[in-house]
């Protein structure tokens, strides 16, 4: 299968529900995305909160009202149909998931696609780094922070991170490379003192699986694409959707473009 | 004088109209932004343009509407008085120049502040560059393109790109020096050929003042702020408010701290 295709034919397979997993591991070099959908009434003040938090919410593209279509990421492809699974927050509560949200959909609805971790972890592998949960095989654990995002309208919470346990060298390392790629949350927010960012315990994440932090090992926080979820429990719109955790939007762009896609004017 | 207030006493000078002048090496160090204020009912539309045109509108901070105060960039500042002169916009049309706005103010403007390019002619200077506009003490010469921005509801239109030569070593690093500034315009979108970009004339710039290119030297082409401007000529909103070019908004933020702005999270 031509590169050209993967991401595509992923979609594809999604779209006539022939694949339901978490994307993590498809269609390897093409970027993913997280999915916040919100009412119109309601966008002004989300695309402020991503401006105003571009770690958790590092925006790559706004599909507007009337259309399904990531014309510039994914030309062709359909918001409501292409993510293997979602959830759907009505009044604060996340009431279900769902491999469609065709039938939910309204006229109103504005798509916001955000960078994933996802695009950063292979960069990091290629550079020698050992990825924790890569390794091990399962989710990264997440924890809700006593730092709160920067308000905007109705949205407003805590930020989520999520944790990878490197070595002193390699966390210095691991923050250079993802400094560098402030289109997936950028550096790490923290590395080191889990109590003095507001986690109790380590081994309880609030999203995600425990991580095995072997000694010598200092435990480092990204700002996580999940912090939109935790926000849209706070805000009570009456209806809104995202993917569900690890059930990504898969991009027809290239890893290695996602560096130059701010640069881009034509 | 204190580093803390030379940006707030220049403010103060400003609102008390003893200081009308282009901001231009005036409390020097510290940020100063491009302004954009329109009607909430154009500002979605304004920030996804925005978001989508990020070389030209690098935007810094958004003051909603109901509030006339940068609170992270310039906290006690009034945006309706704090800049030397603005240009007032009206279907279409710059009516007029004016010291203060106050009087045709809106409770529904919505406020933003974009990066300027007066961010990285410093690092161009401290680094050994030869700032043309600066040793000849004239304003940029600023360009028109046959590039189109990303439109956004209304807002479409034609990039504008300000010039500066250098020799094509020199141009080299400032790339490299500007790139790393994504917050001020980031890296130039074009250098050497003028017509391949839309330029018939490098001599006859649509704003500013023609440039001496010396032998040996290439055009080196920014996306500029002044860019917006252009965009709301044909928007045609009811009522729109700029900077005028060169007197621009002098923030509380430390230039040195611009590199960061974005990764901080408290």
């Amino acid at each position: 299968m031509s590169e050209e295709l993967a991401s595509r034919a992923l979609r594809e397979e999604i779209r006539s529900c022939r694949f339901e997993n978490v994307t993590s591991g498809q269609a390897m070099g093409f970027v993913q995305a997280n999915l916040v959908v919100v009412p119109q009434a309601y966008a002004f003040d989300f695309l402020l909160f991503c401006q105003r938090n571009p770690k958790p919410c590092p925006l790559l593209e706004v599909v507007e009202a009337g259309s399904v279509e990531p014309q510039r990421m994914a030309p062709g492809a359909d918001i409501r149909t292409d993510l293997p699974r979602y959830r759907v927050f009505r009044d604060g509560v996340m009431t279900e998931e769902k491999t469609t949200v065709q039938d939910i959909w309204q006229d109103d609805f504005v798509s916001f696609l955000l960078g994933c971790s996802f695009s950063f972890e292979k960069p990091l592998l290629d550079s020698g780094l050992e990825v924790r949960n890569l390794t091990d095989g399962v989710n990264v654990p997440m924890y809700r922070l006593n730092i709160a995002c920067r308000p905007s309208g109705p949205f407003e919470g805590p930020l989520v991170v999520s944790m990878r346990p490197f070595t002193p060298e390699d966390a210095i390392k691991a923050a250079l490379i993802t400094g560098a790629m402030p289109e997936v949350h950028g550096a790490p927010i923290h590395m080191g003192n889990p109590a003095a960012i507001g986690i109790s315990d380590i081994d309880k994440p609030d999203y995600g699986v425990p991580a095995n932090i072997r000694e010598g090992e200092v435990p480092v926080f990204w700002a996580c694409g999940v912090t939109p979820q935790e926000i849209l429990l706070n805000a009570k719109l009456p209806l809104a959707i995202t993917h569900a955790p690890g059930h990504m939007f898969v991009t027809d762009l290239r890893e290695e473009k996602l560096k130059m896609f701010r640069e881009t004017v034509r």
